[in-house]
């Protein structure tokens, strides 16, 4: 058996982000690189997850460049996949958006005041899965 | 019933990362922010992964500052943790500390020509945990 990694095609990396869930947002916090998980869900095809104002994501998610990766691991199988998203962070401002985004399945990661959706634009999608082949 | 962020201790987030499996390395690539999941085990303390020549990871991992996570989270209970690493990642170049680190429990996420070992030097572990606690 041979384990090769294999590029997703786009659709398929949406189809996967399309299930929402726990995924990690790279960010640059006082000139050192920081991930964070969070919990995310699609909005007309972009990443959207919750952050309130004081906290670190918030300090980077204003208009920088953020990557934001979703994957799935089999440890045991050695199998996994991984997509990867890099765009534009910006907060929702738009009402009608914002109305979008607060009926989307996203619970914050504390409570308190969390009420800032930040939608990665202009993002570019990625995706790599492990692939098991038999030997020749 | 109140969810609040908690800091963990050092101690309690080498615990932790001590328990090995897939983390996330998150690394620039040319210029852009980029997240990749990969297998790593811990050697007197630090952050050890397995990467190769020619690999998007290897490109950041040679003297750079990297941040590497983990995390678990229960989307359900809306309870998880997460352990932060910042460091510089150089490879093992030392005889001693390189056959130690092949002796690791590290698959690669890919077979082929992976046989570097890059370690977090001089890291920073910080770690966080969604508590609940009864309300007033």
């Amino acid at each position: 058996m041979a384990v090769r990694l294999v590029e997703l095609d786009p659709e398929e990396c949406l189809r996967r982000l399309e299930r929402g869930g726990v995924g990690r947002v790279g960010v640059s916090v006082g000139a050192l690189p920081a991930i964070f998980p969070v919990n995310f869900a699609m909005l007309d095809g972009d990443v959207v997850f919750r952050s309130g104002p004081g906290t670190k994501l918030d300090a980077a998610a204003t208009g920088e460049v953020v990557a934001f990766e979703i994957d799935h691991a089999d440890t045991f199988g050695h199998t996994g996949w991984s997509v990867l998203v890099v765009g534009v962070a910006r907060p929702i401002t738009d009402p009608d958006a914002l109305a979008e985004a607060r009926r989307l399945p996203l619970s914050s990661w504390a409570d308190g005041d969390r009420d800032t959706f930040v939608r990665l634009e202009s993002a570019r999608i990625t995706g790599r899965e492990l692939s098991v082949h038999a030997a020749r």
